[in-house]
């Protein structure tokens, strides 16, 4: 491209403030922003009103204007807005993970068809280059496995919860610290975690997978005498986005896991993200940064803008070999359930059970669940009921009744 | 480029053979090789002999090879092949720091005149795509620091030091494991930290610094007592290439290093590799992987095959502006130095002294000594004297005055 970019901003929340700013103080990039559309006209903001308009026909039938920067919050909008730009010739660069990971079929679609760029490396752990790395790096190896820390108000909370702080005050601290949202729902039910997953399985593996076929659960349940076993075993709760490539099947989960020392995830505390890639030729890899904020996000969108200087578009080309590969869920997780109510725990079936722990106040089980039973669960909504996925845990069929059995140690104390 | 990828392949070492295996079993990049050449006409090869030539000008006289895969130790022979081959308007990629470090700015300007590219992604941490990354993702954010582990034999050398193994015993660990070679100069006196420091001085700062203006001091000298001393501290000695820009100046150097708990660099043990970069916006993020190694080399090399298929270059975006920032090295250091001989410590000029301790076996002292006074000193071959830089420890002259004083620790145990 080298005509001028001129960008179009909707929405001048942290990110897109961070932009404005970024934009102003980088000599680096050269691109202008025209026009920036927000919804709320009475807010007070930094920068003078001049600079503002609330109608986003403003941007969209302005020819002159070719670049569409999306960050607003409402994903319904944003996807008429970006479908709109797209149609309109116009590239779009966005931060918006719900969008893209229910959408992208058909946005990609749309611009190929009206052959422009559609960049959204600020949606998965905003300035760790994950999705830029995967097409262009990994594009030639063959992945198999990705595990992810990738919702910095989750990571916050787990921080806190491993130390021994309950999860209520340590959802209130993190509220505090702007780490976390009043209603926090769609980080720490791991919903967030879900979009980005979808969004990496694409570029990983090829796969187009509907982000509700994706198991997941949150952080909510986790108890102080769950914390207090991890750290008994010298491990740390860690919510992951975990996906694994056995042959030609590819299985993906969002659940909270425990995580060993000496596992590249373990150290990733705080708000801080994290994306272990393992390829057949590349060995593991680890990105670690700043998954959200203002400027670390808009530093990820200005590079996408920046991209488009040189054309940049994903290529998608783990897709080209995806018919060869399948989303599946046909595996075995070793999973502990811990809980007040031994009843809770025993609605869940287990193949093999290896570990029983009962007491008046708190008990645990582990053991190997198929994962198609564990999604029938909505762990979520049973408070009373933690679920944490066990390190080295995911096996087939084949592979479990080839394990060697130990037999099941059974304490109770009462 | 449109047309196919046809490579002339110049070494089948560790990583050629690397290249060759993962060439045939990748379907995701569209390249052969053509021709072989190695000098060794009697070496055993595991690939039928008629793969193999043994004169240079079977690849670079054959218009049908457009692209030179340079994977030789010998870094003359290496200069020769690959100015030729660009010359003669093929791509070259190559693992070779020793000829970038020392030869960039000439080649560079032939691949452009010529109109190729010149890659070298595995120069630098092997599989860790840290120059892609400076170049396509940081290119519009400005950095303010670099930290890296760029050496697998001093960091798996080091592991074994940090847990209290003699120097000379860690060596013969690592070479047995085949981590380090019979004569290991080049890694354990910090030449190839060095020249892979010079690269990427370029690509994150835009900066042309010879190699040799580098100060650059190994690992040779560590003593179990300079372990000691790090342990108790909760540290870790760690061979670092650090580079940090202060307003528009850019200091830098390679020695050890005290690296404390819960810096990103502390779990980086054994042969792997890890860099830290820093930036403006984009906050700090960390690159960890295999830095050495057939396969993860051979998958950086692929990468940058692969990218020849789009054209790729490296644009040296931080180049255009590097006519603001500059090489400097009026700094202050706090060092550690550490050695059974008192007066050999007393020969460093301090401007400041911290700490000191004395005894009959083992000595050492802390405090501020300016880089230009250090760089006097070749460490590498005073045997009896550990140097290692103490964190946080970079300061101006105008900083050090402002430093509060708080006296001289001094302890003697006779």
């Amino acid at each position: 491209m080298s005509k001028e970019l001129k960008i179009g901003l909707v929405g001048f929340g942290c990110v897109g403030e961070g932009l404005y700013r970024v934009l102003n103080q980088s000599k680096l990039v050269d691109a202008s922003i025209s026009r920036i559309v927000v919804k709320n006209k009475n807010k007070v903001r930094s920068i003078d009103r001049s600079h503002f308009s609330w109608d986003k026909s403003v941007i969209l039938d302005d020819p002159s204007i070719n670049v569409v920067v999306e960050l607003i919050n409402d994903s319904e909008e944003a996807y008429i807005i970006v479908k709109t730009a797209l149609q309109r010739g116009k590239h779009v660069v966005t931060a918006n993970k719900k969008l893209i990971a229910e959408h992208l079929p058909e946005l990609q679609a749309l611009a190929a068809k009206h052959q422009v760029s559609l960049l959204y490396e600020a949606a998965v752990a905003a300035a760790i280059p994950i999705i830029r790395n995967l097409e262009e790096y990994y594009n030639n190896d063959t992945l198999t496995s990705l595990q992810g820390i990738v919702n910095g108000t989750t990571n916050y909370i787990l921080t806190r919860a491993n130390e021994g702080v309950a999860y209520a005050d340590a959802l209130e601290k993190a509220q505090a610290s702007g780490f976390a949202e009043l209603n926090p729902t769609m980080d720490v039910d791991a919903f967030d975690s879900r979009f980005k997953l979808t969004i990496l399985l694409k570029h990983a593996f090829g796969l187009d997978v509907k982000p509700t076929r994706i198991s997941h659960t949150g952080i909510r349940n986790i108890k102080p005498e769950d914390a207090t076993y991890a750290r008994e075993k010298g491990y740390k709760v860690k919510l992951v986005a975990h996906a694994e490539r056995v042959e030609n099947e590819v299985v993906a989960y969002v659940a909270p896991q425990f995580v060993p020392a000496g596992h590249a995830l373990y150290q990733v505390d705080e708000e801080f993200n994290a994306v272990v890639v393992e390829g057949a030729f590349a060995d593991k890899q680890l990105f670690y940064g700043k998954g959200a904020g203002s400027y670390p996000t808009a530093s990820a969108v200005l590079s996408d803008i920046s991209a488009l200087k040189f054309d940049y578009r994903y290529e998608f080309k783990k897709s080209h070999e995806a018919n060869a590969i399948r989303f599946n869920d046909d595996f075995y997780l070793k999973i502990y359930l811990g809980s007040r109510f031994i009843e809770l725990i025993n609605e869940v079936p287990f193949l093999r059970v290896d570990e029983v722990f009962q007491s008046k106040a708190y008990s645990y089980q582990t053991g190997w669940v198929h994962l198609r039973e564990l999604n029938k669960f909505q762990f979520n909504s049973i408070p009373d009921l933690s679920l944490i996925v066990l390190p080295e845990s995911l096996v087939t069929g084949k592979q479990l009744e080839q394990l060697e059995v130990e037999g099941v140690a059974f304490s109770v104390e009462f």
